[in-house]
């Protein structure tokens, strides 16, 4: 086990109705003025909106409004908020939506304290000083952004860039969390979701350290509740008990809980990103092709670890040979990844073999040339990686 | 899944050599005057006193000491506590020990803005107000106190009262857990050390809330970790991976990770509660004694609930008798608490039968006569639980 220090300082408030409690919590924690940003309509229609308004408006806390958050969030918008806080005195910004809003609305509390262009954070041209304090609503468990301290933003270039910045600054102060909210989703955003939440275990799951059972366990157990619960979410979307576990499991998954004194892989995030860059697919759904894809090609790195992920996760019976255990495991979560209408090849996610090299290309500027940790991968194990999803 | 609120604050810093950094956390957390708090002998002999006194010197932070705190904390040392912070103007307390020295600590942590008796506020009849922050050095990992809002605090009066309390002022505001410092830990104690952080899973894992599965599963991945690593640390004592795998095991069991939105149970830690009060024994080995003695009396409650125990948690096959699975399930926890050295009844604790009516008259004046969830309990069912430990 390596050494680590842990500290998870966000209050998560769970359960039914809690959005009510927006104002009161944003008065706990001292906000005089906030920016409430979203994404979607579905937040205004679905009434959500109106309501953590209504609470902000009881205790007295004043706020101004930005929209407009979209999936796989731009810099653009990021720079209207950004000018948006400055002008209106902002001090405190609530996120209410995905991972999306959430991490569109960090990137705001990161930019705003910043004298320079907000992207050279994220360009790491200068580091990360302070943060105004971020809160959320959240609507769709997956990101995991509702507890962590990582954003992902797209510079909509020429190619596209999308970066992720990382620092404790950006972690959310408190999270107000209603399943019930997740009613209204429908099943093949749910899919995704439960595609990226798994998918932040088995970035920290597959790793090089050993000897650390207490973390393995519980990634294992976070995996094992998604596998029970999403299918029941998909096909009964008003089910409290699955979108309440599916909840948590997104945010367990993603807060650190599953990762302490481990070093973690973050190779399949890495080759995703540039798929969602490239096509503007969902990042659930990019996931769902890569991360199959990445395990095929480097399985070998550590049967062991395969095999143990083929018997503990998806019940496989090791019968002496590891490399059929390892594989079993991965056409499990092949097939899991389908059975919940999930992409697993380039072709269902409309993204081109040809693409290939173009992808590379970004690739190349975004890892340096070099990326991930359980099998380290340079440029050409990327492409290999590609060509086996895009078989 | 019930509602809840869910924060964590603690910061936790792991691993080897980390008891170094007290000095420069203390400065990070603005301590003035520190009062470092110990119990026995074993951490001036080790060094460990010595080592923590040098890294505050160092980062200049100035301290009084107090050492003496001894399993199942007692009042008299408390108020000992309270007059020096109050008489040195100390403004933090770090508790350098296990549970014991823990416990201790918080409890002066709480008398010392108090002005009546600290007594009061084990006894219900003033609340909490403030607390001086605790930080705590961790030698033995088991009571998960450096990670949570409890302290247990027995007053020596006849006969002895032993009261918990819970506030989150008390909660820690940092953690500095080297697993090497249990390498010298006795297997008595390490195992003790097990059955307690066991118990503490335990008594959330069994709930009559219903559609838990994420934290049903954490609480299955920390005990079978614990099932996996306690024979390798009590065997080889000064396997790092054990110890280290041990150590975080005790602090997810009970900083409120595996009991989030469901009820949990706590009746056998009232059992024992008076055995260790009466007899002065560890509680761990209390717990041991009545745990499997607590089950037997009451899985017919949710035969499933036991069923799902002995299978995810033991391994065993059920093959359709339920109260037979329940029942192995049972079986097993007690072989692997004598497995690793554990006495199972009240005659290898050095309990009698006869004290049972005295067990029973404190317990009633501890709980008002009710206590426990998964299956309400009286004293009559009481007595009959110490009956099947005294068998």
């Amino acid at each position: 086990m390596q050494n680590f220090s842990f500290k998870k300082p966000t209050e998560f408030i769970f359960g039914k109705d809690v959005e009510n409690e927006a104002g009161s919590y944003l008065k706990k924690y001292n906000a005089n003025k906030v920016l409430i940003h979203y994404g979607a309509g579905s937040v205004v229609k679905s009434g959500l909106l109106g309501r953590v308004e209504e609470s902000l408006k009881k205790e007295g806390v004043s706020y101004v409004l930005l929209g407009g958050a979209v999936p796989n969030p731009v810099d653009s918008l990021v720079y209207e908020g950004i000018e948006l806080c400055r002008k209106e005195n902002v001090d405190f910004i609530l996120a209410v939506g995905g991972g999306s809003a959430i991490d569109s609305a960090k990137a705001i509390a990161v930019g705003v304290p910043y004298e320079g262009d907000f992207w050279n954070l994220f360009d790491q041209k200068a580091p990360v000083g302070k943060a105004l304090p971020v809160a959320t609503v959240l609507t769709i468990p997956a990101a995991g952004s509702e507890a962590s301290s990582a954003t992902v933003i797209t510079k909509m270039s020429n190619p596209p860039l999308k970066r992720s910045l990382v620092h404790d600054a950006m972690i959310p102060v408190f999270s107000l969390m209603n399943p019930e909210l997740n009613y209204t989703l429908p099943a093949y955003q749910t899919a995704c979701g439960v595609v990226d939440m798994t998918s932040h275990v088995l970035e920290r799951y597959f790793t090089t350290t050993k000897g650390v059972e207490i973390t393995d366990r519980l990634c294992e157990a976070v995996i094992l509740t998604i596998i029970k619960e999403a299918p029941i979410a998909i096909k009964d979307p008003n089910n409290y008990e699955a979108r309440a576990n599916l909840t948590w499991a997104g945010t367990i998954a993603h807060d650190g809980t599953v990762g302490v004194g481990r070093m973690p892989d973050w190779g399949t995030h890495m080759l995703e990103h540039e798929l969602s860059a490239m096509y503007n697919v969902a990042h659930g759904a990019g996931l769902a092709v890569m991360f199959p894809a990445w395990m095929e090609y480097v399985y070998e790195e550590d049967l062991d670890r395969f095999v143990r992920f083929a018997e503990n996760i998806w019940g496989i019976e090791h019968k002496g040979d590891k490399k059929e255990t390892a594989l079993a495991g991965i056409k499990a979560i092949k097939e899991f990844f389908k059975s919940i209408g999930m992409p697993t090849s380039f072709e269902e996610l409309g993204a081109k073999r040809e693409d290939i090299p173009a992808l590379i290309e970004v690739l190349k500027i975004n890892t340096g040339g070099s990326f991930s940790n359980f099998k380290k991968l340079d440029m050409e194990d990327a492409r290999k990686i590609y060509e086996i999803a895009a078989r």
